[in-house]
């Protein structure tokens, strides 16, 4: 199978981005994940993103706050699929780094989600290697009826909670 | 080959939307455009959504503008690849789109291009379906060097210009 | 008389939707609360609206945050009013929520209320019971007069307490 | 059948207001529309609220532009459900008399729909006096499946279109 | 002397309001304070506003959070200069309640000053009052100069600290 | 009476700000107009705003697009008050001299109005010029009168344009 | 003299970029403009930015819009003065481009002027080649008191044309 | 060497001020700091940038919140290149700031740098100072190598961490 590779601009991301791990690791997918700078260390994470098909990369995560370059440098270097996660820190909420990730210009995408949308880069870089990959369509589907029965788990646990508010 | 699915919220959205049809007949890429609404056929919108694996569909396009939910209510219906394209009209630029796009909780993603980014949605799922594909894979690198040449080309016209406004 | 429901993405927006709860009860209208998300549950959020009114129900009040898409989910699949709180959170403070809830395409409407504004859905849902309800319009009349009284009160305390600066 | 009032604080909104009219034709509700100012003429506008209900209103519909006050203030004299229309023009694109419609303080809620949104509003106002009139009940799913059935019929004259395309 | 009427939209807005406290007493410009709602208690307000010249107020200052309709509501009511504070709370930063306090319509202007600037309203009104009263323009004066003696002294204890850290 | 000085940072900015001439006109109070430029004569309107109060000035209108810090540099050097006018242009919509011109320090208010709003600039002026004035609040008041009669006669206008309409 | 460098993104962005060079040309400063994409020519970008001192450029002005990576790439590259012009398009005023292109991590930063503001990025240019070029700096100053001459011209144009008005 | 000066509009901005002063310090620039405020010592703020050529400063650093028009006011004074930093505090996340700072009229520019980014305003001055400093640019290249060794070792301390993480 091939490997998703977790790039963050900063080690201070850590806390946000290693959502992704676990769900990741639910899904059975390999990863590796790195701290590449596109301003600190441009080589290197231009390098890495030329490499990383040769590699056995099949997805590029990349998370970056403010002017959040990241993604975008890296999708300019390899024709891999690159998801962006905007960081959202103290300074406008993460409007800056959301703007900065997606705003790409024609042939070069940078697939966007949330603002600190870690979890959800997991489960799009699942979905893309599922195409080639039914165990893994498989074990998405199953995911998905956890979480549907998590919710309605939710919706009991309200119903309970409401009725003996009542009592 | 898998198919993908361009589907708009709206015959208006046409215009932007159809930027994306050339982007895959240049990659020979089959693809399908539909008129399904969130709000006003949502029970078509799902139901394509939930069969497009099974059709053969490998990634969906959904474009969308103002409370932009149509990538969204696909998401929530397969495990494919959902990609969004906000699009952003006379009001509000399209933030309010942008937004409604790619704000997504967890565990349902929505793959978000730039506002009114047709052309790029189609270079991503270009890439998606790639991973499977290395003939397609080499297809997108030629066009990467088109793009490249293209610009050295328009820097090669602006030097003369230049030059010509000295003499 | 017709129930109101209560509908919220998840069970993390109880605290701020469970305002809606003693402003109901005040005004002695019975209503349901309910967890349903429109992505990871949009067959029961949508099949939970297509019975609502058959079910007794006159009013739905949806609560979400980020891409609020479940107000529209509802109101897509009722003629019932459907009234809108967008719940804003860490992030963009709501901006999200609240352009994803209101911002729907013609046809389709969401009575939008403020940013966590639990307590007025349930104020509207009041009004609008009220139209064909004269006893509950005589109680929200004398909740208007007990708000006036409450802000007289307020007003005579402040004038109590700059005299006593005063001395 | 109780009537709605559509009240606008200017006659230079009118273009965007009247809107509402052919859709409350459709479902057969008598309407009247007036200008009053929040500003200009308040004790007008708050006269016209305080008299509404025993004239014979059920819905106020109120549209203004940047400090949109109208609603609120219609609101504040009155507990037949108010519908706000922010109006966005040359400045801001509405998104001031989104925010002074929407953000209103608990107890006097604001049913507000999208910015321009003049046809939701008077679907909205139809959806409420709907509660109490099966007929017009009917009226509206007959509207939604006419709706529906346009939107098929978009999509059927898009395939047309791309097979167009193809030959 | 004309006095200063400071309204507030709650008596929650007072820990922000109250700051403007210290600046008339400063001045020695006499002032009431009251709590009078745009939307609870909207007849009371606007019988204040229109009573207020007869009463021997000169400047009104209106505090609201939120969709901030009350310092236009007085404005609507009076002739009197009207001073609106748009009160920031914990949604939206208080851009809600600027835009709602500042884009009046043309005819009925609101002074607005800063988010949260009670001081600065204070300082406002005084302004305006100085025009008929040279004393209090020369305690204004004072007032500047006094600015500017705190500032040098801010700058030279700034000197002082830079100096021990090189030692 | 005192004069008003009306400030504009450039002379592109005339056709906004000259809406405020006709209403001073009206008034009949007597006014300057002059460009002076924050950035490139900052010395010419410090010095202006220095001397206005010795010239016969009593109010000073600034009108100043983007990084509008024209009246925040006028208020610097007067207590005389000064009203900003953040002047709106094709990009950021005006929002950024709103907030350079609202967003005042303490001790050194400007009053803002709406953005382009000229003519509010003008009425706001007259306001505080009326305190030591009867006979121009006299005027004021018929104004406003004038004002209500016009709305007055736009609604008759549109009841006369709906009874057309049902005929 | 060192050179300026004045780096595209796009040859669409040349009519805004173009309004540095009769600036830079007025300075008698010299300058090459070139196209180099951050995302489609990255290599080319960061080649040209990396010799750009060897080459005797002193500093290097980037324009770009959306997500505007192109200042940012150029600095991380060299240590030389990098100016960020956002540009604004149809989409979203700047406010993408602006603050992808300010909110640089430490270390690395970009002197942003305003959206579009080419003329000034040309200005802020000659400010910094004019430290160790006195004649330059006296060319700056005589551009500057131009300036100031200019505004003196059009304020007494504006007095001529205020006095015939009142003729 | 040319010194560089640092000017803040309050002593409260110091906290974020001050993380340029290791910067110069690390760098040999000597430097200055000042407390001058342009609304509350216009004079001392123009005086001191009209002085601080002669007085052996090459570039000055200017740092405000709110309607920060500080490094405005000294650009105006004065043709050394001027850096402004928005400072962001609690009200509006330092769009405000950034907004006053970065979009000023041609021909008076200011190099903006992030919201709060003091390192960074250094390390631009340091960038201006060595284009005539060979050893500075120096010592900078050597910054910038060391930047690049933190993050290596940043990716190092990571990999250990996952790998730990695994067994």
């Amino acid at each position: 199978m091939k490997k998703v590779a977790i790039i963050m601009g900063s080690d201070s991301d850590l806390p946000i981005v290693e959502k992704a791990f676990p769900v990741l690791r639910e899904y059975g997918i390999p990863f590796e994940a790195h701290v590449f700078s596109a301003h600190r260390t441009p080589d290197e994470a231009a390098g890495f993103a030329a490499a990383a098909a040769r590699q056995g990369f099949g997805v590029i995560i990349a998370a970056a706050g403010m002017a959040a370059h990241l993604a975008g440098a890296l999708a300019a270097q390899t024709t891999l699929p690159v998801i962006g996660i905007p960081i959202g820190g103290a300074i406008l909420d993460g409007m800056d780094a959301l703007l900065a990730t997606v705003q790409m210009p024609p042939g070069v995408p940078v697939a966007t989600v949330g603002i600190n949308g870690a979890a959800n880069a997991a489960h799009l870089a699942a979905q893309i290697l599922a195409l080639s990959d039914p165990d893994l369509t498989g074990r998405m589907n199953d995911k998905r009826e956890a979480m549907r029965a998590q919710v309605r788990k939710k919706d009991a646990a309200l119903q309970e909670k409401l009725a003996q508010a009542c009592e």
